[in-house]
């Protein structure tokens, strides 16, 4: 596969994106404007955009609108840029990197960070369920219940806690693999999901999708430990090396370096089998599990 | 009016929100059980739940289902706990007493009450988006914008930022009215709005539900600043005179004691003459407005 030329289909896809959470966030000078601005400042501050790109591409393979997709996807990046800013105050893992800059909290405070990420989680649910998002009311629905599922307690705010009472013991495998699935897997899952629901897929169309996001998911975090080992700070726009100097298992800890590198492998390539049931039509997802694996940030 | 008759009244629409609380946050023992115990911990410590009684007296007004009323009426009490929750962290308010126990980053930690707080938030969203909460999902997919906008940066968020902010300089009554609006007027004006979606209210509903919901919620921010002066933390079961102390404009301190109280007074009649149209159905949301009055915590 040629890597560059998908960067560039996933640049594409980031901008469009980056065009809907823009007008979702207007610039006002109202006193209270800070919030917004810190809003704007995490989520339109780059990132590869993986989740929204997961959303628009599952919602092409049922020929939905572009503008369905965006806004659902804008809404899922809403989420992911909430729980980043949320995962990086002091009171968490206290990160002041994030995207080659500065933490939203270091950025402007404490308190605006903690608000900035109130509010896109809030948003992300308000333009779910707009009008504009889908024609049938009961999409609407059916998407903010299946986002905040994987959100919540049930998702991603218990994986993160799950990943916080970690430290107090060293994890095995079964148990990181169900951290990882609830804190980083929901989300991915649930993009995918989005694009079914969008596109009113049938049973085994979500199925299809959902054991795809499953094993993609399971992948990227692998590769993330991976380049967390042996990438640096000023490749990833990140803190590296954080989880082994925190004492953490992580998969790279379990399995080392080599069977960590070639589980993710197998883990691509089944991801890419699921998808068989689309056949052409899923180019672009099949090329995304490729960049999983061979990305290098 | 018999004020302690309709304590009860408000006490046992409180216990039926609690009985939905309960089911909606259900206790398990998998690690991550903390986050869900600090949801519990706040969404079931007591308090007087005025807007889940606004949301189900609205409702009635329409002849809406109990169950229906009661789901709305606790997705709405997730959204003020979550807020109270992380309107108490340090690098907010810093309080540490709430509802006459210690507040949630001080019973668990931060980071936990961070995670509560988010999870509360989205929760809410899924309760009103699922089929269980009206059978018509137009219905389901406007509670969910409508409350989206009035916890989002227009409304609570966007009102908490202007608090914090407003430190910087002595505000105006505009000014002051503006921020309550915002910050606890638009949750009860939704708490409102949501009843008369779910009974499908005409446009002339809406609007003297709404200027209803607009008095109510500048009379009760009056009287909260009244009871900041008068009462006791022993009383109120949180700080008292913290907004003296931090040199912030109240409403009293605009007003004086005597002006405030009659303002409050002249709103709390005015909210009531907006319920005209309601005629005897409206009993409940009436006492609502005289106890807003006459309470002393």
């Amino acid at each position: 596969m040629d890597l560059d030329e998908f960067k560039g289909d996933l640049e594409r896809n980031a901008r469009a994106v980056d065009q809907w959470l823009d007008r979702f966030l207007p610039v006002h000078d109202d006193p209270e404007a800070q919030v917004i601005e810190a809003m704007r400042y995490s989520a339109l501050g780059g990132g590869k955009r993986v989740r929204p790109f997961l959303v628009k591409s599952c919602a092409d393979l049922f020929g939905v609108s572009e503008i369905a997709a965006l806004r659902a996807a804008a809404a899922v990046e809403m989420i992911h840029c909430y729980s980043l800013i949320h995962d990086d105050l002091p009171a968490m893992d206290d990160d002041d990197l994030r995207r080659g800059r500065a933490t939203c909290h270091i950025e402007y405070d404490e308190a605006t960070a903690i608000l900035a990420g109130d509010a896109l989680l809030t948003k992300a649910f308000e333009v779910l369920a707009e009008e504009e998002t889908h024609s049938d009311p009961r999409v609407r629905a059916d998407l903010v219940v299946a986002l905040a599922k994987a959100s919540g307690f049930e998702g991603m705010v218990g994986g993160q806690m799950l990943d916080l009472v970690a430290h107090e013991h060293a994890l095995t495998m079964p148990e990181i693999t169900r951290l990882q699935r609830m804190k980083t897997g929901a989300l991915i899952a649930v993009s995918c999901e989005i694009g079914g629901l969008l596109g009113k897929a049938s049973e085994s169309q979500h199925l299809a999708l959902n054991a795809y996001a499953h094993d993609l998911g399971l992948a990227f975090q692998i590769i993330d430990d991976l380049l967390d080992v042996e990438g640096s700070a000023a490749e990833l726009g990140k803190a590296t090396q954080k989880d082994e100097a925190a004492g953490k298992a992580t998969f790279v800890s379990l399995l080392g370096v080599e069977r960590a590198r070639s589980q993710a492998r197998m883990l691509v390539d089944q991801a890419v089998e699921h998808l068989a049931i689309f056949a052409e039509k899923a180019a672009p997802l099949k090329k995304l599990a490729l960049f999983v694996f061979e990305r290098r940030a």
